[in-house]
């Protein structure tokens, strides 16, 4: 039922490169502003990676949630921030979000495993 | 076509005050959970609000987007601050978020010319 | 802030009218199936108009929750059992449902008004 | 195409158990809600299971879904008065359910022939 | 309960200004591009507004509908052709999208009429 | 991660035929006025399938988007129209709409590489 991370970063890696070759400039354009709306400004890229989360919560996209949880570890962000970010997500969208909750701690739960297993 | 803050929130407060007088327990304990979600946890209370704000946004809910704006400009966050939030929220949801970044950054507008008044 | 009774059903009136004078099959024949499926059934019409609200509700449509709240009271659902409905769509849909919540709980009560008018 | 209820089952109950390892109080409160929100009050819970149903149907999650009918089936809802409530949904929410209608049907079937089987 | 359409396109200009005083780099950019994706491409920018009208249709947000309903006369779109445009988006996202439909042949209406005052 | 197009075709087909015994009259007419919905009108069926497409894109269904993506190319969409189409989808519902972004490609380069196979 839960995506498989290692699957889901070659289909996105791969698509994206794909999608790249398309050549259309507004496409192009929407991905450089995309990776730009996290970067430090105002506000510094960690909380906004955070944002990011819970907006991809609320809207109830799964791949936009694992993109951003693996953004949000990298970034430092704790287990226990990262589900009190989504209680906010599910009181905010209710128990329709809870599948969504699932995947995502799922996801969460992946990621540590992966990160053991390099530490070793 | 912006809502006056002053009439939206005589108004929230008098339908919340109607809404107690239900007495639905589920209703209420909700309203209770929804409160408790943006206190200091995990996370503080001025991160959870800006979580809020960036849902309200991308879920598309001017009431919503109104009332943690109050709460965001309340917990100290700036008008920079705000608008790198909205930037997110912008590009996660697209242009049919426009009309609710007007409302947004009309909301803050008059929250800092009701913050003058005061001072004065 | 709350829709006026009389003036939505006015504007909903003329632009229904409007709608029908444009000739378009296909709208029409929708409108047609949208009257049928709340007609008796394997559910009873009363059953149909309740779900017809709670989609109306999670759907975060206040005009369309003004129908169906007119249509379920004239099919004799009472309050208590409203708000009972009403909770199971906030639970489903969260927080971003409370500003709909109050507006259903006003045009709930400005129903009721309008009853005990006219048995006067 | 469709999910494997069992899997499904097996899923949902493991992902549910380790989201109460988490021992967030929002999540945890959350939960307990969703659950009362379909027990007898002043609707009866079978009518809940119902308007459940309805609303995961027109917020098009799956996930959802089946799990509303399995609800529904035990509450003794009819294949025929499900059809019914998912044409309300079809209605208010338009072809983008579509894919959904065929889900929830190829689960109703599923439900039936695990019935059968066991009755044998 | 329809939007003053004189009074959305003031409000519009006016809010359009002041964001753009915002100066943050990201909405700038944002803005831009969403201009430039109506302009003449692969496909005419004929084609793209009607494009713009039926994915605001089925968001459901009634600014958007103005907004490309104007564009879509301008671009020469005749009455019968956006009517058969929102008959697609009534398809696509049912009876919920109905009040949007009134507010829709209601802008329509009120630009035939300045037109022709325009005209004489 | 991208649903095979076989696969899709046979179980759309497979339940589409299963929905048709339910014999519930507003079921079957809703699936003749979908269909009445993309033929010529006062818009060609040619612009309308594009008008579906980016409906579906801006909703999110993957499965209509592969539908849509099949008429579209029966239609004789070339793939620069159909990107130019997916950016106003993009432009219009953000970041959000990338992984479907990434399906839609994909669907549309299987479909070529069918159809050049058909040609040998």
């Amino acid at each position: 039922m839960a995506g498989n991370l290692k699957v889901f970063r070659a289909y996105r890696s791969r698509m994206n490169k794909r999608i790249a070759e398309i050549e259309h400039l507004g496409i192009r354009r929407f991905f450089n502003l995309d990776t730009m709306a996290y970067k430090n400004g105002a506000l510094d890229a960690r909380t906004k990676e955070l944002l990011g989360l819970v907006a991809s919560c609320v809207l109830r996209c799964n791949d936009c949630i694992d993109y951003h949880i693996i953004q949000c570890i990298d970034a430092g962000w704790k287990d226990e921030e990262l589900y009190d970010a989504l209680n906010v997500a599910l009181i905010v969208s209710g128990s329709i979000f809870v599948p969504h909750l699932r995947h995502a701690v799922e996801t969460i739960d992946e990621l540590r495993k992966e990160r053991k297993k390099k530490q070793k």
